[in-house]
């Protein structure tokens, strides 16, 4: 078995990494956007540091998008790239949660190529065209969670056709990650739980990829380990700075592993819950869906579910990822089901057909290939009863 | 404290990954250059499989340099570029010991920028010329220590000045590595010593580095714990694929700890002496000189050496990193003194200039900081007679 490991994103890990933008933004040109949402940044006091950084080292002009929304919509990277053509924007900055990071980077590739966002993502037929240029990202991550501060995937929602799909290219890399724990201490317990989960459903994922790939494994693992300690800390104790730092650095060793090997069945049912329902956080769509897809799969990858059952704290059996996953989720306060979170029972024959026409190339990764469309369509079901 | 990581390289890594190089060097055009040594590559097989790889994959023209000698010089790097300039060749592909991988990257910067080799070298002065421009190399190791397939340094000798120097320059990565362990099984058991002494060493000076980077520093971790394991069993068993296989990991993962903090003292105090004297392995000078610069350096980072000693197995203190070196020294069977190898009393003085004259740049970053050149000269005298 060969293992592929690249990852050419440069990263500056640690306390006040913030502080460092300006003299990384200076390599890259004159002019610059900062991407970001309408809030946290702001009342963080992220944007600020970002700001006077990008002023001390001489980026004279700095343009703001902030109209990023959560489960970011295909016209918030359509306008950014607008801005960015008109203005000839040198270099992008990414500044937030999973949303800002990933419609920095598309709207670095829209910007740079023809088209619209749309012609980037990566259906099952593959992408409508292929980027040849990008223009230089940074991204500074205010969550700990997405890892898209070093992954090549954006997430981008199409609102009118509730349709969530993925950017995945490898001009989709941004060319830094400044990642500073200090701007993760004002996430709110809730928030903290919901992005941390979704840096262990990366973890779990590729762990259980069925391509094997052994260095993109010892990420998964420690990331694992990382989150199984550290995650419960910094949702009970927002200023621990340890734990702040811990889960920065375990969402990154997460995106690294999952941009190696994919997602699988987690995300690929949790994408159209989202599309779908946009007030339910990603996160909580996989934590809801965790356990059920974790059961369908743990008789077909023995080995890696028990090692992730064992790095829980649990013992060393496939069927124990299940119930280390139940109690987590548990132990974290977040929902259970997708009745819980106000799906419509109604609704998931929809969700089941999109997973089928937007995501079914992902079926081949998962540890268990579903068959049929009822497997799917019965996840669902039961994720949505609360029949584990 | 914000460690920064980068590693722009693409690995592959596993049995057979060699015969994926004509596939990667599509990517980078239709006319190479293989550069090797005389024998290894031609004994072990390894260039045959490279060459059929590339005729496989269209490589249509493909020339071979094989001049290539054990402390490379300076000719084998102006001669292979002026080879590659004349033939306009598209790729650079490294194929052997550190020494073939060195000077493959070096060729890269010397063929597309002007100047020699020694315009690139770094003098505590700095260099003479920043490179622009550089040309794609794929790296090949057939053995599992000097990391250079995954670092941005090249050390060449220039054997009329006795100088051993160091190009070191974000251009002179290496675009891929192929790690295959399967091209390291016919090292013989001194050779894999040898190698493997040079990337514990790497793991050492990074882990003691002043300057800290706590993601460099798990590389540095899990490398010194691999090569305490495996390294004696790769030696007494060369047939040992799995040996093979975890100490090319370590290579790897040491390469990768020391590119992102510089060697220190023993390195420098090494380097004259196989400038001097050619038939030193560079992996021998390293283990004779280890133990008295490990000795000269603990009480000044004792966390540090500590966590050493602990790795190799020896209680967690630092006088215990000294111990572990001397045994561990003595069961791969390697010389103690630099006596023993044959260096003369009467070159101490010059080789101590020579640290002065050519790395004293790299004091600054060693635990414990020469303040003068009596101390260098001390080191190498205790090595020589082997007072530890």
């Amino acid at each position: 078995m060969v293992s592929n490991f690249y990852i050419p994103v440069e990263v500056f890990l640690g306390e006040n990494a913030t502080l460092k933008v300006g003299e990384v933004a200076r390599r890259f040109g004159f002019k610059a956007v900062v991407i970001t949402g309408k809030k946290s940044s702001k009342e963080n006091g992220s944007l600020q540091k970002v700001l006077d950084s990008l002023k001390k080292h001489g980026i004279s002009e700095v343009l703001i998008y902030d109209e990023v929304e959560p489960n970011p919509i295909d016209r918030n990277v359509n306008d950014a790239a607008r801005l960015v053509v008109e203005e000839k924007v040198d270099l992008i900055i990414g500044l937030g949660g999973g949303s800002a990071l990933d419609v920095a980077k598309a709207v670095s590739i829209v910007s740079s190529n023809e088209g619209s966002v749309w012609d980037y993502v990566k259906y099952p037929e593959g992408a409508r065209l292929v980027p040849f240029y990008n223009r230089p990202v940074i991204c500074i991550p205010t969550t700990s969670g997405t890892g898209s501060e070093v992954d090549r995937y954006s997430v981008v929602t199409n609102p009118i056709r509730k349709e969530k799909l993925v950017v995945s290219h490898s001009l989709n890399y941004p060319k830094v990650a400044i990642i500073d724990p200090l701007n993760t201490t004002s996430m709110s317990p809730y928030l903290t739980a919901v992005t941390g989960f979704d840096a262990l459903t990366h973890a779990l994922e590729s762990l259980t990829n069925r391509a094997d790939n052994f260095i993109a494994e010892e990420y998964s693992v420690k990331a694992i380990r990382i989150i199984a300690k550290w995650l419960p800390v910094a949702v009970n104790e927002p200023d621990n700075l340890e734990a702040r730092k811990q889960m920065s650095y375990a969402a990154m060793l997460a995106g690294i592993a999952i941009d190696h090997l994919g997602v699988a069945l987690i995300h690929t049912l949790e994408h159209p819950v989202s599309a779908h329902y946009p007030h339910v956080a990603h996160g909580v769509g996989l934590a809801i869906l965790a356990p059920y897809v974790t059961k369908y799969n743990y008789e077909y990858r023995k080995d890696k579910y028990s090692l992730f059952a064992e790095l829980m704290g649990y013992p060393s059996e496939p069927h124990k990822a299940v119930d280390s996953l139940v109690e987590f989720i548990d132990t974290l306060g977040l929902p259970k089901t997708l009745k819980d979170v106000g799906v419509e029972k109604e609704k998931l024959d929809r969700l089941t057909e999109d997973v089928y026409m937007l995501s079914r190339h992902s079926f081949i990764v998962n540890p268990r290939e579903p068959k049929e469309l009822d497997e799917i369509r019965e996840l669902y079901e039961s994720a949505y009863e609360g029949n584990l």
